[in-house]
């Protein structure tokens, strides 16, 4: 878990400027826009219709979180694409080193992209104001595509527990290549990582999310 | 315009057979989620992140109409992936001959291969009973993509006169692929080809499908 939000009603308190609210919705709604096109894309691995059908239905929440957060940065008087366009590389860079080779590996990037990216909004919420705060509650709502890419992983390693090793391989590698990209980001978007990180350091945030993670991975019977 | 429909209430009148209705239904699910997925991946195509999304957002609705129509095979007994599997094939040779190359191919594909499957839902409706009239209707209702690729063909034409050429000789390839297609399909599944011609032959349903196709060409600035 991460930590408690501070009191955000009392006088005094840490306010995000504008500046990283609209860095920080840019980045979460770039996001879900390349999930979209990911899972949609990463379906065709599937083994079959039926699961190619249902992962691509599953995407149709990521592209709905998307809206959701364009709409917000309108509202800011910022154009989505504008408030998109400084991290598209990195999430470039995520991509073209984590590209997927199989049906599986695609799950496991689904699981744990959707699941780190939930804990992530959960931990920046608290650091918010009402409006933003209840767009992420939102979001947060949205999205059994996770659900659905666990309980595959965790039919196929009870089928083939040499699945396990590879996948878990597989899992370590998506997680590291993310820890660069959020550094990368971070480095090069100061405000945003004062939001992200608070009170506390951004590395401590990083923490926090790799130790939920790793709880997320024992649960399909994967292993760090 | 496709021939009014026979009464359908009177005695002695012409009904598809269920295994027609199965593989209809089964061939318009599969286009469907096919073109939901090509969407999605064509929208990498883009220029710039707002045309990215917004393609990506249109091809929700093939996704819904997929739903839709996969319930209704489920309804009918069918498991939906075994009614979409004999046409596989069909659409795998179609798009491996029509992957577009850049932004505008994937639009014109995009803009030819829904108003086309839309005439083609429309021709096949009056045929069949109420309640996949119905749901044809629904499945009609849908589907802003069309829109949204023409406004940007006839705006790309409209800037540029010599898009005009290649994009009209582009369209006639995706028709041609698509004929072949549909013959083949048409030659190995006879009870489709009775339900789809009905009174008439299947050849002269695709003359007036190619007929409202060419209109729609000149209608964004293209020629046949």
């Amino acid at each position: 878990m991460v930590s408690e939000p501070t009191d955000q009603s009392g006088p005094g308190q840490w306010r995000p400027s504008r500046e990283a609210v609209i860095d920080l919705l840019g980045l979460l709604a770039l996001g879900e826009l390349l999930a979209f096109e990911r899972m949609a894309v990463d379906a065709r691995l599937a083994p079959d219709l039926g699961r190619r059908a249902h992962l691509s239905e599953a995407a149709v929440g990521e592209i709905r979180n998307f809206r959701l957060l364009a709409d917000r940065l309108t509202e800011l008087g910022v154009e989505p694409a504008d408030a998109m366009d400084p991290f598209r590389e990195a999430f470039r860079a995520f991509d073209a080193k984590t590209a997927p080779r199989d049906w599986f590996e695609a799950l496991v990037k689904v699981y744990v992209g959707d699941a780190v990216a939930d804990d992530f909004f959960r931990a920046v919420a608290a650091r918010l104001d009402d409006a933003d705060r209840r767009l992420i509650d939102q979001v947060l709502a949205e999205g059994t595509a996770a659900e659905f890419a666990a309980g595959e992983i965790r039919a196929a390693v009870e089928d083939d527990p040499t699945a396990s090793g590879r996948l878990s391989l597989w899992a370590r590698r998506l997680v590291g290549e993310g820890i660069n990209r959020a550094q990368a980001v971070a480095s090069t978007h100061e405000s945003l990582a004062d939001l992200i990180g608070g009170d506390d350091s951004f590395e401590s945030v990083l923490r926090v999310l790799t130790r939920a993670h790793q709880e997320r991975m024992r649960s399909v019977g994967l292993n760090n």
